[in-house]
């Protein structure tokens, strides 16, 4: 049977297969936060021509339904089909993200007052040519060299010594070693290059984040980020969060696919930055990788099942220093991928990257980080300790269970206001045009500029007749943004949606005072709030204190950091005194299961209202809303 | 086009393609010392009916090709052919070789005096069940409990880590580590084992000989050899000896084919032997190699090109231990292959192993240490100093590069006397019947009879018309011992033959004189002498002192060892102190290049007649001739 689209592609289906399935496997790719188990909603194609079996229509509106709009995960063809797939169903992965630099890597680097000192060393020898009177083997004609240059002990992989002969010989006894200094163990020994030729030294940084990756490939020798590239994380197909990826890791083959897709992404961007900076792959000597727990674990094929279960466990939080081979990385193989380690389950390498990012790790004043990614892990502390937490906010801020949620890409509503008198909004939309679906920030603006105007109350449940934009949907009453008849699909907040943004956002501020009451400090204590993660930069920081996420302090006390996760990286990549910071800090943090924490529980609870139950928390939305 | 054997196997042999090549290809295989150059007269196939291109006739009589023999890698079919493989031309791999059980090797390894101290440790370990309040990743579980017994630092490879989780929870947390323990480096772990169902211990101890392949199992609780196995190396399919293997190995794909054909050997022999005993790959967790320096390059898949070529380097003689899976041997991919260490390119693990297994670096005696198989390996020395050599002898003792040579398999003459009246020889052949060729033992005792009987001179030239069974061939005058009108080969040795094994001897005895006057003692300083290697146990010592290849002294100081190779490797498999002799042994032995000494050169053109140019260096001799 053929599966026509209106966009000219066709596809094969087999007899009983669902939409969805026969489009991933022709690499057409739909957006399936749930991995195509028909409870997300993502999925909408609309059938133009033909007959199919509908097994369910999940979070369709009654109007979608009757504009022929399925979910494709739920629909099986009953013959030959035409169907449109959904603008903002499809998933385009590999689309390049737009990534800021936001700083000068390299100069902020130095501020760290290290050297540069990347994983491998290079260490250039003149051995003598073998003679009949100098008869030694290779290797220990190797090893006497690195015995009077004071290297003693140097392990010797099998691949190394392979090439052990071929490479003495065709660079005539001239080479370079590449090796990796082991700290109170033996060094290991990773490759020979020619002393000419393949000479310079170039290394990449990874950030596997759950929705996207990226890479910044830098000058191992000067610091300098050469360049950076980025792409969705391909592991989407599989599902938007990670309990959807845990889930499809331990299902047959899943956990092998899933590792491919990331570093099929890795490797395609840092292949394209080799190439356009003619850079040869056994020059690229190093790799530093910072990811969440569960991705961390997918990179280097390692099941993450019991991340998901009670009581919760990873395999393991410090990597052992592997090679790239190991990962299939497209660099040298034998380069050394060093991965910053992970604190516990759910506070990752992301996390310890981003706590090394900021410096907090280092000063005496009380600091916060916050990353409020896909999840929203939390930090608090100073040079003396720190206390971590994972707050379960799920990823509705990236637009997972939330009826016209999308990510922060083109055609989101990013931000809106309300007309006090009206009550009419105004949006802005990414890229211009009409708006497909509304975005992290554009939510927090909308629930804080409802609140504000009295359109909700502070339960989150909309305040009847105040305005007619408030409609009763079919999952209750929502409150429409942008009237779209062509589409056939309204940008809405339903209560629903409204009650999953509140219960998100009391996660995230339930964890910080968690942990604040963990070590016994009141908030105004917190010197600085270090803000990582996705919508970093768009967050309307007075909002989201409206809406009771962040705290209630004053405003000069936030820093927006941007990604730093792969500024950790970059740092780990370059420098020896930094990766064993990210170690202290990894071993220094105590984390709080909070998922069993009493405390957490009534935190949260009071943190269910707009912005809190306890207004004396929030003194300054207190006076707003009087 | 097809090629029929008259054994009614049928190959497919392509145009132009000759059918040694297309035997090969099918997986028949012909003796072809030569490796299929053309030289060496092995090959031999008879044309029943078809016609063919024969490109060169090599060794072959006037009347072997007046019988339509030809050599199967010169010859090119015309198209359909039927041929006849000649039955000491097919070379039947996988053969089983009687190996003699010499000695209870568990008695003998308590005569050292050492513990029994394996490769591998086990540790058994009740890890506590991970909870939600002991919550740390499953490999700081383990590195916990490996704190606690005193074990820090141990490293962690991927494959281990791969395994963790599950290897943890599928035992219930009650599991065996089973680990290495390095010299003044970290530990590594290997793999987890439940605590219970797969406790038993064993190794395996080969001899990778250039001929042979000898398999040891052993119990590495109580040193026990439960089982023993061998077979013919396949690599002779690409040769004799191991320069016409490195020839072969430098060849595209050559050195894949070799590490493959000898792996299999092993594997072969390992499968059947823990089949035989019920014993599941995981128990056996460890193996140890001995091997020529080649054959050790090879195992490992290693190009040994430099071995052949001035200077004579090979890649390392020191191997680190690295995995079974990396050289695919069927036991656990995990378990550490130590590898006995090889001194110099034509001394290798095989003469290290020996040495270990005669004790002579234990003793004061001064020892000569003698492995003629293959090739010829000497070691003078005692608990202070050793001195070693390769002798070039070359692998006529085992048939190769004469006429009539074949190993002391079935078939082969052991052992020859010839009447002093009438001068016709009374032979003895290995499992009786018809004669098809004669092995090492009985070119020695041919031509020490043929000497004493004058039939030969002191040259090894034919004394003329002392009798009728000396007669004109195709390469000069030869001696027949058999006649044989119906598989019209008779079995001479040629005046050709008698100088090939007459240079042999002469670089066994002169590699023995040179090293002597090196250290400057006379031959009788030697107390000892081990005789290892291939026909051990038959060589009749008088007649090799006649030949002049061993020295004249007392009979009571010669000692027949047997294969001393494989009982170093399985000392090495059960001894941590024992692997540390063998490397005193192999640092400790000066390599002597006789190829390129003029003492050796010397001393080998006096010992090219018999026995030697110096009648007062064999009294005895000079007695029996006089």
């Amino acid at each position: 049977m053929e599966l026509r689209l209106t966009s000219d592609e066709v596809v094969r289906i087999k007899e009983g297969e669902d939409i969805y399935t026969a489009l991933k496997r022709a690499g057409i790719y739909l957006m399936a936060s749930c991995g195509g188990k028909g409870t997300c909603g993502k999925c909408r194609v609309r059938i133009v021509e033909g007959d199919a079996e509908v097994k369910g229509y999940g979070k369709l509106t009654q109007t979608e339904r009757e504009s022929d709009i399925v979910l494709a995960c739920q629909t099986v063809p009953q013959g030959d089909l035409l169907i449109e797939v959904m603008k903002e169903s499809r998933l385009v992965v590999g689309d390049k993200i737009a990534i800021a630099r936001t700083r000068d890597l390299a100069e902020y680097l130095k501020s760290y007052g290290v050297g540069i000192n990347p994983t491998v060393k290079r260490l250039p020898l003149n051995l003598p040519a073998a003679t009949i009177t100098d008869n030694i083997s290779d290797l220990e004609r190797l090893k006497r060299a690195l015995d009077e240059k004071g290297l003693k002990d140097m392990r010797f992989s099998h691949e190394f010594v392979a090439e052990l002969a071929e490479s003495l010989r065709n660079s005539n006894w001239n080479v370079e070693l590449v090796y990796v200094e082991g700290r109170g163990v033996p060094a290991e020994a990773i490759f020979l290059t020619p002393l000419e030729g393949c000479n310079r030294r170039y290394g990449i940084a990874v950030d596997i984040g759950t929705t996207t990756v990226v890479v910044y490939l830098a000058n191992l020798i000067t610091g300098e980020v050469v360049d950076i590239g980025s792409t969705y994380n391909s592991q989407m197909r599989h599902g938007d969060d990670v309990i959807t990826r845990i889930v499809h890791a331990t299902e047959g083959g899943g956990l092998h696919e899933l590792q491919e897709a990331v570093v099929k992404d890795i490797n395609t961007i840092t292949d394209s930055l080799m190439e356009r900076h003619d850079i040869k792959s056994c020059e690229v000597d190093a790799a530093t990788i910072a990811g969440n727990t569960t991705m961390s674990h997918i990179f280097w094929g390692l099941n993450p099942g019991s991340i998901r279960e009670e009581p919760y466990i990873p395999t393991l939080n410090f990597f052992p220093m592997w090679r790239g081979g190991t990962a299939r990385l497209s660099i040298n193989p034998q380069s050394p991928v060093y991965t910053v380690p992970c604190v516990a389950s759910y506070v990752g390498g992301d996390i310890v990257a981003g706590v090394l990012a900021t410096k907090m790790h280092r000063n005496p004043e009380i600091a916060l980080f916050m990353d409020i990614g896909t999840n929203g892990e939390i930090v608090i502390g100073n040079n003396e300790w720190l206390m971590t937490a994972a707050c379960s906010a799920g990823p509705c801020f990236e637009g997972s269970g939330i009826r016209c949620g999308m990510r922060a890409t083109s055609g989101a509503i990013e931000s809106v206001k309300i007309d006090p008198q009206t009550y009419e909004p105004v949006i802005s939309v990414i890229g211009g045009g009409h708006p497909m679906g509304i975005c992290g920030s554009g939510m927090i603006d909308a629930i804080s500029e409802m609140f504000l105007m009295g359109v909700i109350d502070r339960k989150g449940k909309f305040v009847k007749d105040r305005t007619d934009r408030i409609r009763q949907g079919e999952e209750g009453a929502e409150f429409v943004f942008y009237k779209d008849e062509k589409h056939r699909k309204d940008i809405v907040l339903t209560e629903v949606d409204i009650e999953n943004i509140v219960r998100a956002k009391a996660a995230v501020y339930a964890g910080v005072t968690t942990l604040l009451g963990e070590v016994g400090f009141a908030m105004d204590a917190v010197e600085k709030v270090y803000i990582a993660g996705g919508f970093g930069n768009c967050l309307d920081v007075e909002k989201a204190i409206m809406l009771g996420m962040l705290p209630d302090i004053p405003k000069e006390r936030f820093v927006f950091m941007g990604n730093t996760s792969i500024t950790g990286a970059y740092l780990c990549l370059l420098s020896e005194e930094l990766r064993r910071e990210a170690e202290d800090i990894a071993s220094k943090m105590t984390y709080i299961e909070l998922s069993v924490s009493r405390n957490f529980m009534d935190e949260y609870m009071s943190a269910l209202f707009l912005p809190h139950t306890d207004m004396s928390q929030f003194p300054t939305v207190a006076g707003m809303v009087k």
